[in-house]
């Protein structure tokens, strides 16, 4: 089984604690490693764990809250002051690309490395991201500035040869990849050997959606549907749900109900805010209503 | 005798450590708190150093290299977001104002308390900032973009009543107060009573120099002169002398030498290359020049 991992950076909200970050998730795909927000401390929180940072890829902003992105501008720095050579991709609210600018310019940087800035917009459900084992989609959350929302989901793979069965036929190599696609084969003599006896079903696709800062939102149901892991904000707990709506924040029972009427695998808290030092009562209060609920700490990582 | 110390908050070059976070330096004068500096994970680095951050008055930003102030948009950001009413002053490049800005704008942030920013420019030695107690005065560095050293020094102090003198001559409260000016009393039958028998030397002035990017520069040494710590970067030892002139930074050696030069009472070193895992090298290197050395890793307190 090959890799398909979270690792959780940062999951404080608004400020740091001692013991919370701010937001920050390394997805880790086949080791292509994905960082999805970058909150101010996410290059030492990679250094902490860890990772081998220059081999990010790819890095998405969900939106311009500084707790999920004045981390970057350090990031991209160090990037450069450590030599990167490697095509960074950075997708993000259109008015980053100004604010990375000036801030190299003020430092008269010039990146050794080509860094590709994709604006996302928050209008709809849209691809942003793809490449040969996965696709990103990006769709609009309910905050106080445009944020969107991702789902990180692999591609179909091939289907698995049964080399058992397929030992035994005399199959031209070129064939084979139309069995893997699902054809059956027909041989010479023109017997035919349907496919599901010369191969079983590929590994399933795995999934992962993030959504970092928004109330409670039932439009996004569709978008994360069946989704393996779901990072759902939970700033605040259901006493506090005038808090909630007032900040365009999701309670712990409401992130839980998004999850149960998704029908999500499991679900996961954070951008907790930094009164709560006991994280449990978050996580109960979500498992009333969803009991594969688990908390996201900063420097746990989730195999999904 | 007031308080008047300097605690480090960051003491790395370019790239953070494990160890060593980027440059800060927290100014303590009589409870009043000035942040020198703001590398990213300075918020952190006060919280972890218990530091009232509230107090903090005003911030002094040397330059626009992202590991020198990459962490005050998140600082201002807190202050905002725990509720902050103060004023706070904001010296720095000229550019600095359109960062700011910027990054409000796309958080839609309005701050809640008065955030005045003073450009300071790197053409001359002049004060820039001056209360009750103390003057801070910038000039310019020999860096890469335009940078600048401060020096903040008390203030000259009234002089101290001999209360065993004074309580035997009846001497009118108006006149006490030219009296600590270092006047001469004169009584209403003419007696003239010297100042040096009414009083005695105030305390001493203390004054500490920041110069915190700068390849050696020995046209710093007027404006550094005799103060009682100096801070100077020794990014480098001096085998590296060529990347030390390559990059406009000092080295350990270049940093005692200028120490020497200044006839300063002690010397702090920082800003450390991420290549040294001991610093011990470094500080023997510069006490062989200089011996009142000393170096700036996170958490030191120096009490002037």
């Amino acid at each position: 089984m090959t890799t398909f991992s979270v690792t959780v950076l940062g999951s404080s909200s608004a400020i740091p604690t001692l013991t919370r970050n701010l937001s920050a998730h390394l997805l880790n795909v086949n080791e292509r490693l994905f960082l999805i927000d970058c909150a101010e401390g996410t290059q030492m929180q990679i250094r902490r764990y860890h990772i081998h940072f220059q081999r990010i890829r790819s890095i998405f902003i969900s939106h311009l809250h500084g707790d999920h992105y004045f981390g970057l501008i350090g990031l991209l720095t160090s990037f450069h002051l450590l030599g990167r050579k490697d095509e960074l991709h950075l997708y993000g609210p259109p008015m980053l690309e100004e604010i990375i600018d000036i801030q190299l310019k003020a430092s008269q940087t010039k990146l050794l490395y080509p860094l590709k800035i994709h604006p996302v917009f928050d209008d709809s459900y849209r691809q942003i991201y793809e490449d040969d084992f996965l696709t990103v989609n990006a769709f609009p959350l309910l905050h106080s500035v445009p944020t969107v929302g991702f789902i990180f989901r692999e591609k179909k793979r091939e289907r698995k040869l049964r080399k058992e069965i397929l030992g035994r036929i005399p199959v031209p190599i070129k064939e084979m990849t139309k069995i893997k696609k699902g054809e059956d084969f027909i041989d010479a003599t023109g017997k035919i050997y349907k496919n599901d006896l010369l191969t079983t079903d590929p590994p399933k696709q795995r999934s992962y959606a993030y959504c970092s800062d928004t109330s409670y939102n039932e439009f996004i149901i569709p978008f994360i549907q069946h989704c393996d892991l779901l990072y759902h904000e939970a700033t605040f707990m259901q006493d506090m749900i005038a808090a909630a709506r007032d900040k365009l924040h999701a309670t712990a029972q409401e992130a839980a109900t998004i999850a149960k009427k998704a029908n999500v695998k499991k679900l996961l808290l954070g951008h907790f805010s930094a009164r709560y030092d006991d994280l449990d009562p978050l996580l109960q209060e979500a498992k009333t209503i969803f009991p594969e609920t688990y908390l996201a700490e900063d420097g746990k990582v989730f195999n999904i």
